[in-house]
């Protein structure tokens, strides 16, 4: 089930003021630029530092996003968490804002809970949030989650909920993982991304849909490019160009350092700052970074103009 | 730095209705229950499936607690939570409502994470908060949230804030772990809580204050006992009865142990309810355990008279 275009989302890095507070203004910014370049925004995920986030500082966010011209059918936010009430009230948020999609990650508190218990977490938020427009992407996220999301919750899910269940993203990091997942549900009616653009040539050849990952944050043109000239001849060249880019960020820890590489090309130091438990990267290890990436040619064209707006 | 009498707090379970919204009437009865056996009320904690609650819920919680006439001083409500603001609005509810303390979780979406980011953590949230009142115990558990609290970030956070900084609860089910916390930072001013009753002698013995245990919820009177007579001779005797005790629950999941133990003495099959992702004792198991607990004499004597206030 080949596309002829694959599809790429950000999770979306967000800025902080100097209270911790979201800069909307650099936030909407930076997913303009985004957009401009194909990106789709998978905003308030892992890289986003969306668990450090309130439900309501999610929803301010998202409402400014749409306000700010964005549209939303380029928009599925992350909206899972602990407690079901505040994963139905973000997601019924980004239904009535007319966001494509959700990514919901499972209640990551409890570790080894039964696939019973994940079945009826998701049951129950589809029931409350009772919208027939509902699409939601299931973000498999163990290294991060500890609570893995099986092949047979899967099955389930979409035995029950046909049509709303409508993808995955698998941040295992485990590309015979992401390749079963594709080869079992992959298709028209079930999207299968991967978590990095590392796996986003073999995602797509495999029946995938594409990936939705970090570094589309700061390199969101080329890879935009190998996902939508992947049955080209040129396409593993082009993807051996954004494993050395990705290469370059994984050697740091990977959210500060690309908000690092945002704050250098943009001009705006605001950018390094990470709410806690994170921590920024360091000023040698951000000066290494960078240095790196210009050697390599690497930049982020058009960032600080989108920024002056 | 012994002390006369060990200290006993029950992570209290919460009673859910068939909407799943929490029962707030069984709720105030089960912590007057608790607290007519000497038990101190640390609601909000794990076994209170507290990260499946809303910030609102546990704070309309609190308050019903409050306004039911049960002593704040006897209150030690858990409100670590992912985002700082979320923890911060919880704490300074329990500080205006008079709790003794609260016991704090660290951020727990992020894995790996460093003690500079746990301490700008605690800090951001003390700075916030800023009462003089305030008193937070540590909540150290990572079998669950796999972020544990070093020696280093707990010495760095009492230097930081002294007085504040009360305690900790040792979860981690290690009694050398807990052992050493004791040697090292037991003391009138910073209490160390074995995290099940099974080490709340050896606490003692060792200089610590004694439990907050999740089987304080069914066998209350039992487990203040031993807290109280430590000192005297049949304390190993008493101590090996609430082993066998906890034994008993500990062959199932033990909050949905906890939850049909205290359905079946209260009379009230409704407080089998679990709130996804965690799920309630299938019956025949649920039977299992009741007969186990009868034939070895167990009653939660006069839990039913407390649930019909």
């Amino acid at each position: 089930m080949s596309q002829a275009r694959g599809d790429v989302w950000s999770p979306v890095i967000t800025p902080f003021g100097a209270d911790l507070t979201p800069d909307t203004q650099r936030f909407v910014a930076h997913c303009r630029w985004l957009a401009s370049n194909g990106v789709g925004l998978a905003v308030f995920g892992t890289n986003s530092e969306a668990n450090s986030m309130t439900v309501a500082e999610k929803k301010a966010l998202l409402k400014a996003l749409v306000d700010g011209g964005i549209d939303p059918v380029r928009m599925m936010p992350g909206t899972g968490n602990c407690a079901i009430d505040d994963c139905v009230s973000l997601t019924s948020e980004a239904m009535k804002l007319g966001c494509a999609g959700v990514l919901m990650l499972p209640p990551f508190y409890y570790k080894g809970v039964s696939d019973e218990g994940l079945f009826r977490y998701y049951s129950e938020v589809i029931n409350r949030v009772a919208s027939s427009r509902l699409r939601i992407y299931l973000y498999h996220i163990p290294p991060v989650t500890q609570v893995p999301l099986s092949f047979e919750l899967i099955e389930r899910l979409r035995a029950a909920f046909p049509g709303i269940i409508a993808g995955i993203k698998d941040s295992g990091g485990d590309w015979a993982h992401t390749k079963a997942l594709t080869e079992r549900f992959g298709g028209k009616d079930f999207a299968v991304y991967a978590g990095s653009e590392r796996f986003l040539l073999d995602t797509l050849r495999a029946g995938g849909a594409g990936c939705i990952s970090a570094t589309a944050n700061v390199n969101p043109s080329a890879i935009v490019e190998v996902a939508s000239h992947w049955q080209e001849g040129d396409a593993d060249e082009r993807q051996q160009s954004l494993n050395d880019i990705r290469d370059l960020f994984e050697k740091y820890p990977l959210i500060p350092a690309m908000k690092a590489a945002t704050a250098y090309f943009s001009g705006d130091d605001d950018w390094r700052r990470m709410r806690p438990p994170l921590v920024e990267l360091e000023n040698n290890k951000a000066s290494e970074l960078v240095f790196a990436l210009k050697e390599r040619g690497f930049r982020m064209e058009g960032v600080s103009e989108a920024n002056d707006d």
